[in-house]
């Protein structure tokens, strides 16, 4: 049997980036660096550690440490790849686990080596494929949501009709719908369905529907068999609430190959400080990406939301950035955005993006409202 | 078929309780309050929505609102039952999903009706279950873990062994070993159970082995299935990693039927900034028993991390107080806790508490640090 003391890794590393905050002194943070090697893997005093092949080869390397500002470093840690295993719960462990405690420490990028990438697809379509199912429009995708809460399965499917027909591209569950008793998974899912399928057989449309499967541990894979085979063609999934790898498993899942558009709720807390947590690019771009969605839904600056332009910016940096061999996937700026927003959200977000307007196409006329939309993005 | 003009819930409401950030101006709270109730039920512009009985039945409902300092308010918002379905990620989507991400809100207690209570079996064991498990010795439960990582699975084995010798109630593995090449789960779990098995045929003890089975979507089941199987007497859980409900499905499954501890690794940021995310005795405590965790690990005041007196004093009132109907959890203070702190951890944690000392165990004899702390924690 192995013994710790013969330890023989590949050598292998991923690297992770993180923001510290530190007294301006290079020895506190030299301090912190080292702290966060030995916290993330080992999670033992070091000089308690006999063995000189788990300090070599297990514990994180500093690869880098450089002041940024006064009180702020960049640190680069080197991990082992067998320390992550081939498992994205783990991989996230070895990133942020146990520092995601700890005041003054954000991790703001990642990179992989081949070795570790090839054991994650990601995203299945991605920018393009993603593109591909809608037909390739020249202008960015256009979504919506179905909502109220409390409008029941018919009258939601009544409105994806007409919201087909005004040639919105996605139309998903608004993600607060699951399966309450005043509107249940199946026969909403079943009716919207049938009425974007109506509403694409009538004008030759490609607009699809993307129920929500956020749902317990156990029906998560259920219900989004059953959305599948009532004809549904994505899935709207909340990452937060259910957990990144659980939407990988829906992502590697070839029996349903269906895009996946990420909801952020119970996220905001990852991205709420600017020196700990997780990097806007993390969260919605890298992690998403690992997660196999192919376009990550999040607060634009401007809406009802806090973000700013620049962390949008580097928000859509990460979801498009290469990284680990996976696809670029698109970015779903939302969170109140209104159509005479659209211009400006063009000009910022580009072609290569998802618009998501959800109330404001309900003030006065929806059909007039569609096709605002679609003619203000085609501009 | 049911129409949205003629919805008729129970009237059954959840409680969420908030701390918002606003100017001192009542009306800006009033309009904040009112935007939450929007935001996490129908997501639409309320003007929008004609049906009277959705803004009656399905719309959150402020039931108080008042200041608590300049500049902060307690908001209590009814939400109905009927929103939450009978799913805790909807649960936790209704309460904190999108206003997760607006700044200055942070949820700091809810309160379930006996309807939506009754369909959470929260903690299998609890408190009493967990200590009678434990022999329901005069003392806290003592616990510590498996680690450095590095260590093979016989090394390990080796390790609970002399520490299930040494009186130890709990030993968890350290929540980095998941199923790495240099140390499988099968092989760890196997021999550690043994280990431990023996140690308590050999002694009297009722020492348990909880191996970490933090693990993909599709292998938690399996994981925890082999770990009792196997002989372990519990079983290790990071909700943040696998979601909360993952957890839940684990605590609710009679074929395993083992007490869980939560380990907190990658939630800190909930709980980071003072006025967003999540109260310290909703996250550890009320969130965890919904989930059925048996008992909460975190990171003491007094050790590597940050949380203070205060802070954690709280957190045990969320493990403890009366809610839902569901057994109270004994809380785990960690995080770099020392044999020489036994005493004030005592002082302060009572005798409903595990004590978790990790690395501290090591410095000199374990056998004789071992019964340090038996003789600490029991005077």
């Amino acid at each position: 049997m192995q013994d710790s003391t013969r330890l023989a890794l590949s050598g292998e590393r991923l690297t992770a980036t993180y923001h510290l905050r530190a007294s301006a002194a290079e020895a506190e943070a030299e301090a912190r660096a080292r702290a966060i090697c030995v916290e993330q893997t080992v999670e033992f005093p070091p000089e308690l550690i006999a063995e000189v092949a788990i300090h070599d080869q297990v514990i994180g390397e500093v690869r880098a440490l450089r002041a940024l500002a006064p009180g702020r470093f960049e640190l680069v840690v080197a991990y082992p790849v067998e320390a992550a295993g081939a498992e994205l719960t783990q991989l996230i462990n070895l990133l942020f686990g146990n520092i995601s405690i700890q005041p003054g420490v954000r991790l703001v990028d990642l990179e992989l080596p081949p070795g570790l990438a090839a054991g994650y697809r990601g995203p299945r379509f991605g920018r393009e494929g993603l593109r591909a199912c809608c037909g390739d429009p020249a202008r960015p995708l256009l979504c919506t949501a179905l909502k109220p809460m409390g409008r029941s399965p018919a009258e939601l499917a009544e409105l994806a009709y007409r919201l087909a027909r005004g040639g919105i591209d996605l139309i998903k569950d608004d993600h607060g719908l699951t399966d309450q008793s005043f509107c249940r998974f199946e026969p909403r899912v079943r009716l919207c369905a049938e009425a974007v399928a109506r509403a694409n057989r009538e004008c030759g449309g490609h607009t699809r529907y993307l129920p929500n499967v956020t749902a317990p541990a156990g029906e998560l894979r259920a219900r989004a068999r059953l959305a599948r085979a009532a004809g549904a063609g994505g899935l709207l999934v909340c990452p937060g609430l259910v957990g990144f790898d659980a939407m990988r498993a829906l992502a590697d899942d070839d029996a349903l190959g269906l895009p996946i558009l990420a909801h952020p709720a119970f996220q905001g807390a990852h991205c709420a400080s600017p020196d700990g947590g997780l990097a806007h690019a993390v969260l919605y771009g890298l992690f998403n990406r690992l997660a196999g969605a192919d376009a990550t839904i999040f607060p634009s600056w401007g809406g009802r939301f806090a973000y700013t332009a620049e962390e949008c910016r580097a928000l859509v940096a990460g979801a498009s950035r290469p990284f680990a061999g996976l696809r670029p996937i698109l970015p779903v700026p939302a969170g109140g955005m209104r159509l005479d927003r659209v211009g400006e959200l063009l000009e910022f977000y580009g072609r290569d993006a998802i618009l998501l307007i959800g109330g404001d196409l309900h003030r006065g006329d929806l059909s007039a409202n569609c096709a605002r939309f679609v003619a203000a993005a085609t501009a």
